[in-house]
């Protein structure tokens, strides 16, 4: 074998490796512990062994000084957890979206989760979304949008946010809600599938039904066949984070959660 | 089609469905819960859906009244708990037996877990072990030998316990601990495999590695291959139950547990 094929061999192999060890990994989204200071909520993450974490401005107030920020992110990194988004954050305006990207940037993440427009609108406010494409372009910071289901006009679904994404810098995407996507009527795995070059971060999450009716329930308990869509993860090689949204027994959700995380663990386990 | 033929070809579909609905169960030991009283024990156990219980004496005392016992078994049928066993007790004589068996006739269950003998004995003491015979002769109660490990002499594994049953009546067997079998160095999912006739309750627990060194961790964290567990339990047809015998943080288990549960519910479904 000539040597420019050994080295070519050799290259391919790094390469395959370091493809390997890029996978998705297991996270939280900080909104499960709204009723929990951030000590509690890194005391129990080091309980259930899991290190991403999606900060919210309740754990990290929006305005925050760098002092704040530099005492934040020392607790992180004491916990052995990595804060590797912020958000979802609600943008109403174009002031909130510059100041949710100066945010991120003193935070130092790359990638934003937000929600573009007003709560009650039926359609995204463009001259935001204008203003986050904007922002995008010139931070290099990600942006991905929240899906909601069917409890609110703006972004129910994958799609509704594809089609706004679509025709925009390729670091707009969807943040998908797996559990709020079935409950508006949608696939979440084929919306995986579909939209996989736009999906940035995912939030895990078993409804008992996919409908409006349809409520957050432990994972493995609902409706999401998570063997399937840890298969599709792997298919169109998601290298984001899977994090767990829980929004059942807020107030006291650690056992639900440490279900939950088990039996992802599990499922991940089986389809490696 | 003959008549006579149609009928053993429906009695034969009635008899495979009759046999898929006759699986094992997941459940909790009760050891797990030493340092809880029953009513902490039954609503843990209501959050994590799970609903059958081996009693330990600390919840329902070996020497409990008639009264006792019925107010005990109201509180597992509200909370939709079976007690499907008793154990494990510790019988160093013939008179520990004696009260063993007249504990379960009373609380009516058709199962002991035990441990036959004294705790430092190298080996086990066949005049209690004849009278175990004896008695599950008279009542027709079977009896599972809890196997402890490496850390004493008295039944460290599967094997010891097999030995000293197999040419004893069938209703002698064990209780598959299968972390404390890995810890002695045995392999538990062929000593599943090998002894499957005896096997009549299995205590679930993961193990951080396969010497006496090793010690309790969250189930899918530890060394035991719960997947290819899980089939083997399909394979053998076991019908008892998989208990969660769960030792680490004893006083503040709960987390673990739930992590745990969810594991080992996640791997039920991959492998139906």
């Amino acid at each position: 074998m000539k040597r420019s094929s050994l080295f070519l061999l050799s290259f391919l192999i790094a390469g395959c490796f370091q493809l390997a060890g890029q996978t998705f990994h297991l996270g939280m989204a900080g909104y499960t512990f709204n009723k929990f200071d951030i000590d509690k909520t890194l005391s129990f993450m080091k309980k259930i062994d899991v290190h991403y974490l999606c900060i919210k401005d309740f754990h990290l107030p929006i305005d925050a000084s760098a002092d704040q920020i530099a005492a934040f992110k020392a607790k992180l990194a004491e916990a052995n957890v990595i804060g590797y988004a912020v958000g979802p954050i609600y943008m109403k305006d174009v002031e909130a979206v510059d100041k949710a990207f100066a945010y991120a940037q003193r935070v130092g993440v790359d990638l934003v989760v937000g929600v573009p427009g007003v709560w009650g609108d039926k359609g995204p406010r463009y001259d935001v979304l204008d203003r986050v494409e904007q922002k995008v372009k010139e931070t290099g910071i990600r942006y991905a949008i929240h899906l909601h289901g069917p409890d609110m006009p703006l972004y129910p679904d994958a799609t509704s946010i594809w089609n706004d994404v679509k025709d925009r810098d390729p670091r707009l995407g969807i943040c998908l809600d797996i559990g709020h996507d079935l409950r508006a009527g949608a696939d979440p795995i084929k919306d995986l599938k579909r939209y996989a070059k736009r999906v940035f971060d995912i939030h895990l999450k078993d409804v008992t039904e996919g409908t409006k009716a349809g409520h957050a329930i432990e994972l493995g308990r609902g409706a999401i066949d998570f063997p399937a869509f840890v298969k599709m993860l792997k298919k169109v090689g998601y290298k984001g984070s899977c994090s767990l949204e829980y929004e059942k027994d807020m107030s006291d959700p650690f056992i639900g959660i440490a279900e939950s995380v088990g039996y992802f663990k599990a499922v991940i386990k089986r389809e490696q």
